[in-house]
């Protein structure tokens, strides 16, 4: 299986593996301060919800640990650490998530010395890591049982070990078929303007052995009327507490041209992306990037410097487009509004 | 308006504008023999089903002009030329009615000196590339009538001025709507993996000073969802007796998303473009390119040499998603087979 890691704890600081270079470096950066760390999740060195939730809490420990200040201010401080973290990616829920556990634990440790607070939020953060990766695998484990032997899978941008601490959410359900035996093909949309398909699916694919052929994202639709596609599995970026949810922009035209094929659309997620503070789609903010994302692919120009460009990086997929949502406790089913409700009280 | 010249005789042999260095570069290129002409084709240096046509005929042309052997090897020596240029692209129908036309007027001559048969084929050939400049000028107030002061209208692809002779089909119609005094924008969606929209479209509507905004293809469903675009207009490779319109890869995902939304799907192509000959779409053959085209953008690779990938450069748009039919001899509306009999026999 894959021998690389997406985000991960050191005394040097936070190690990431730097997606920007992927397929055909394979680099690892460290980030030694919490402003690099969250440079390293506005410039997408790190990307994908799981993982930005992940790395944004190992930051706040490393933040913590590097702390000078006398004990009062610490509070203060570690605030504006939280502060700074949250700015840097509106869109994904699971970032605020994990800057909101780490809140909590610190609300536990009040009147602890600094450096046992400090040690506590190391062990949170690495404990939502692991968590993270241990219920990727729950997950993978519910969504296999949607696909069958033979089935061709499509999937858009990357949810998969790299978006995640580890195996993945939408590719966590493809390699949990694929290990009980099932003999499942991914189609993988590249995925414009920043192209995790084409750059990061395939590549985590091709490690595990799992045949994937790469296409434009204009060419599902084509795909599908050809039938060469039987499931469409995503990630998201945040589900809406009806059931919208976010995620990369095209999903939302994939999850159309889904229905139009009536071929089932799921979504998966670990329940951390379910926020039910967000009514629905209509409530979440949709980040909108530079415009040289769409001008130029690296360094090469595709358009006139002086093009006008639309690059928002996120679409929502309404709640009625969507087959199931897979998470760590099962697969959540229309009615969404009852079925989120449900397993976000039991949790 | 526009200062560009996308394909023109001249006595040195056959003037291609090189959409492969579009928009960084305006470079001319003179193909001085059939061969030459053939390989433009081929390697996209010329493209857009009315102007392979066009470029064809020219290149039968020049090919006669060209001729040294006996008058009885003629009519083989052209023939064989009219099959390498029937060879190096499938879909587009207007290539080979382009040269059915060539044949056609070589017949008529048939018992005259050599020398007036070559000057025959060049001014047919001439006449060609004139009407078909001419007769987008008809198409586009035929379509501008389907536009409204402040519609926004999404194109996929280039079915302009660089597509045709000239003005354009699907651009044709936009063109003669803001002629008319109506304010269009345009969205344009970045068509890949050649990137017609971004580097070929966007040019062509700045130099005419027409608003046009950049998105990628997989934009196009959100921008629908938000209100963005009110109208679709495409243009077209090939359109069946039944209406079903072969164009493009990625048009047909965008017919599926206007048909969802509620928007009209309007196909912009001359007569020469519907084929009576081909009854429906599963009847056009698709051609699949070259894995590069995909796997890099320029130079730039974006996914490791070994990854698999599908390369259609078309696909097929059935009748039933497609408000109307653009030509210069009006708007065909459905049930198409009718209305495509009708013209096609008025002709």
């Amino acid at each position: 299986m894959h021998s690389f890691q997406t985000v991960a704890w050191s005394d040097a600081g936070v190690v990431l593996l730097d997606q920007r270079r992927l397929p055909l470096e394979e680099v690892y950066l460290t980030c030694r301060n919490l402003e690099e760390v969250a440079e390293a999740i506005r410039n997408l060195t790190v990307r994908g919800a799981p993982a930005i939730g992940v790395t944004a809490a190992l930051g706040l420990a490393l933040a913590a640990t590097q702390y000078r200040g006398g004990e009062a201010a610490f509070a203060g401080y570690f605030e504006r650490c939280c502060q700074t973290l949250a700015a840097t990616r509106p869109t994904a829920v699971n970032l605020f998530w994990g800057i909101e556990r780490m809140r909590r634990l610190l609300a536990q440790c009040e009147g602890s010395p600094r450096r046992a607070i400090a040690e506590g939020l190391v062990q949170e953060a690495q404990a939502i890591a692991a968590e993270d990766a241990e219920l990727c695998r729950a997950l993978g484990r519910h969504g296999a049982e949607l696909l069958r032997d033979g089935d061709t899978v499509l999937t858009h941008c990357n949810a998969g070990a790299l978006a995640t601490a580890g195996y993945g959410t939408a590719l966590g359900v493809i390699r949990a078929a694929a290990e009980q035996g099932k003999k499942i093909k991914v189609i993988a949309d590249e995925t414009r303007p920043v192209l995790q398909g084409a750059r990061l699916t395939t590549w985590e694919l091709q490690r595990d052995g799992i045949p994937v052929t790469l296409i434009t994202d204009n060419m599902a639709g084509h795909c599908m009327a050809r039938g060469l596609i039987q499931k469409i599995v995503v990630g998201a970026d945040r589900i809406a507490a009806n059931g919208d949810t976010a995620n990369k922009i095209g999903t939302y035209a994939v999850a159309v041209l889904a229905r139009h094929h009536a071929l089932p659309f799921y979504v998966a997620a670990p329940l951390s992306t379910i926020d039910p503070a967000t009514p629905s789609g209509r409530q979440i903010p949709i980040e909108e990037r530079d415009p040289a994302e769409v001008k130029q692919i690296g360094a090469q120009p595709i358009a006139r410097p002086e093009t006008a460009v639309f690059n928002p990086a996120f679409d929502v997929t309404p709640a009625e487009l969507i087959s199931g949502i897979i998470t760590e406790k099962g697969i959540l089913k229309p009615p969404f509004p009852d079925s989120i409700r449900k397993v976000k009280d039991v949790r």
